[in-house]
């Protein structure tokens, strides 16, 4: 059994034919030249590259379901591509084989208003989306900072700064059109908003990755464009202040749509790259969606919360100039970690934990940050318990690359201790495989692999990602 | 391989087998007398009964871990059970074997407050789980109608009147833990609000309705109980214009907790069973939650739709009081349906439309009662595009029973010709898998069949519902 499902290199002749057959089919979209090839490898973060052997550029449903089923014939691993801004090596391609680009389906097939629905292939990039319905009042929130591609953020179970309101890539997904390993092609819901009708295949493929079948069509959930905005900044005086004003915010029903926590050094690092002049303490980011009065009345309960945990002063910005200002600044949290220490090479990772635990898992690692003597600007989803690191590293450093990598162990084995998981939004990718066992147990994994085996009983569909089968 | 997974009733010998062990390590807790089985078959709606062999009432996780691996020994079909209110024939065991009755699996085992969540037994009802946390200032919003077990919610995905805000039990679900057909436990997810670690098990087994795996703990989403709640029902001239309401206050932002629509045969209903007065014209009723100002400014925001649409007056129900009875009534539907005829017997069933075809569904489904000469009060959770129908069938005439029988398989092809599903919540059981090809396709049902091969290849669990492997 395991010799049959581990995946393995394909050989000289089986790459060949396929390069051939796929060559016949797509001519000029077949490409193999290294630096195609090495784009399409894992190319953010510390993960080492790895690229496939020939990059293919499918534009519909049927199409990649015809590379699918020439690589199945020769047995080729086949890994899907989006925007390629995932951090856990999720694009490398370990045993080679195919990369099937999505970037030419990036057509918005269908717009349903009055069914706050819309059918997009999977290329669209989430601002492509927004930009292409801003006429219809309506606009898709899931929001994970890079513009990434929507299949992208399907197959890692995205999420970002306003999924405390609106939830993650898998309360965002209507139903999806994917191809299988061996090329059948699956609708795994009709497009009615909910539905008791068997097994939730959706779900399944939601944060997949890629290893159990190649999504080519979402339907998304869209929502009505708030008829106000306000955003505004608090600073606290420690972390745990931050986070209990949060959890209070949210147990009072507050519908916040994003409440962003960053720490002292990534205030100092926005202050750096974006040339602001914030206080260096923590600070959270809040915004509030809804009509004119109940964005007002939410801020201002929220500023009243604030100052009963220290809060305050509880800066609005109500122009939309500021406002960008403000959020433009948070999404550069990536590049402005960077800014902290030119030079380095930036390793973002993200843990998530129960909302009562998040103040003390971020203090904790803050200290061993510290002990460690090792930066890492830090940034939380609080409403969600979620929080990312970016970690900075000089990777001349033999030293410090060993520091870094325990340091990140202890981070998840801490977020796990606290019952918490050791990715929220970022995947598993290769890098937190290793993770998986302790997280859940052998039978849950075993259910895991089970799932695997049987719909890719080959192991081609992106191996090595999530399980080893 | 089908012979091997197809379900078979046990014979004797093994089903001795099975009585005795199972006698042997819990007493009194197996019953086999014929009252107590036929308890446990499908009672509600026409779905014939088909009653187990023998009933176990387990207390732990551990010892349903027990029966399984007894069952499974002697290869034994096995039907979990909590209130038996589903109708679809969910807790029939067509294959003879166990009834494993969650009743005495009723602690809530642990609540958090500050992370919103709490974890329970599958026997746990929606009204004692939400009994028990009234002092934490939080809730539990699903609510289906009948005062089901969490157990049995979970299995069907079941939503109901609110989950137009609060969304499904898919979206209320943190994580589960379940034994599986081979009786290991498994853990679904961390405590932590979101994860984007591997597959997602907690969304394959809600709405799995027993047939991967027996759920034994539930970890649920709470939310902040509302500052202020306000009920209202307004009054439409016809059903398109109640739908197009409907569409427009969603489109809008207005976060209504709960949009109903009872259709003129249902007010009829409600007034006979209900003593009320209503207008008998298609009805709104709806309920808004937030702050005090926030509420009141939502009921404004809906009655100037409401009236662009023709509807009104918009009646207000501000005192608790009131808002109970008005609710009591449309919660008791079921009830007031049998008010219409008595004597018949009330076939609830129920589809789900993109909004936008909700009008044409209900109008057209009228018509053809109308033609087919059946009664049936239609109410739907207009604001998800479901709606529930309960036919009257007199079942000693057996014309009515056909003509009952073809405008059932008449509305669920309706539904899926509007891009449908049919069942937005009642779930497949044995009554509806034979619309599953039609709303899928062959490839599609072959996924699920092959998950259901993986998890449970001796086809043990729940069998004969959802999907034939």
């Amino acid at each position: 059994m395991n010799d049959i499902l581990s995946a393995i290199r394909p050989d000289v002749v089986a790459l060949e034919r396929v390069t051939h057959a796929l060559v016949a089919r797509f001519g000029a979209r077949v490409v193999t030249n290294e630096t195609v090839r090495m784009q399409h490898a894992n190319t953010l973060t510390w993960v080492a590259a790895q690229a496939p052997d020939i990059v293919v550029y499918p534009e519909t449903t049927e199409e990649v379901a015809e590379i699918v089923k020439i690589c199945a014939a020769h047995r080729i691993p086949m890994v899907p591509f989006g925007t390629g801004t995932s951090f856990e090596g999720h694009t490398n391609a370990p045993f080679g084989g195919v990369s099937i680009d999505m970037n030419r389906m990036n057509a918005v097939l269908a717009v349903h208003a009055e069914d706050l629905d819309c059918v997009v292939q999977p290329g669209v990039t989430r601002k492509q989306v927004n930009e292409f319905i801003r006429d219809t009042g309506l606009f898709f929130p899931i929001d994970p900072g890079a513009d990434a591609s929507l299949g992208g953020m399907v197959s890692t179970r995205a999420s970002g700064t306003n999924a405390v309101r609106y939830g993650t890539m898998k309360d965002n997904v209507i139903s999806l059109t994917a191809v299988l390993p061996n090329g059948e092609i699956i609708h795994t819901a009709s497009r009615a908003k909910k539905s008791a009708a068997g097994y939730d295949l959706t779900r399944l493929l939601v944060g997949s990755e890629g290893t159990l079948g190649i999504i080519t069509e979402i339907t998304l959930k869209l929502y009505g464009i708030p008829e106000a905005i306000s955003a505004g900044i608090c600073p606290f005086p420690s972390v745990k202040a931050a986070c209990d004003a949060t959890i209070m915010t949210i147990q009072s029903g507050i519908p916040v749509a994003r409440i962003e926590l960053a720490d002292e050094v990534q205030v100092k690092a926005f202050n750096v790259h974006s040339k602001l002049t914030l206080p260096e303490t923590p600070m959270l980011f809040v915004e509030f969606h809804g009509s004119e009065s109940s964005v007002k009345e939410q801020a201002e309960r929220f500023r009243d919360i604030a100052a009963e945990f220290g809060g305050g002063p509880f800066e609005w910005a109500t122009k939309p100039e500021d406002r960008t200002r403000l959020w433009q600044a948070r999404h550069d949290a990536y590049w402005s970690a960077l800014a902290l220490r030119p030079g380095s090479k930036v390793i973002a990772t993200d843990v998530c934990v129960p909302i009562s635990r998040l103040a003390d898992c971020v203090e904790a690692t803050q200290q061993d940050l510290a002990k460690t003597r090792l930066i890492a600007p830090i940034v939380g989803h609080v409403g969600d318990g979620n929080f990312h690191l970016t970690l900075l590293c000089n990777m001349e450093d033999a030293d410090e690359i060993e520091r870094c990598r325990l340091f990140l162990h202890r981070l998840v084995e801490r977020s796990l201790a606290m019952e918490g998981t050791c990715t929220g939004e970022h995947g598993v990718g290769q890098e937190k495989m290793k993770y998986l066992l302790k997280e859940y147990n052998t039978a849950t994994l075993d259910v895991m692999r089970s799932i695997k085996r049987a719909l890719d009983p080959m192991n081609i569909m992106n191996p090595g990602k999530i399980v080893v089968v």
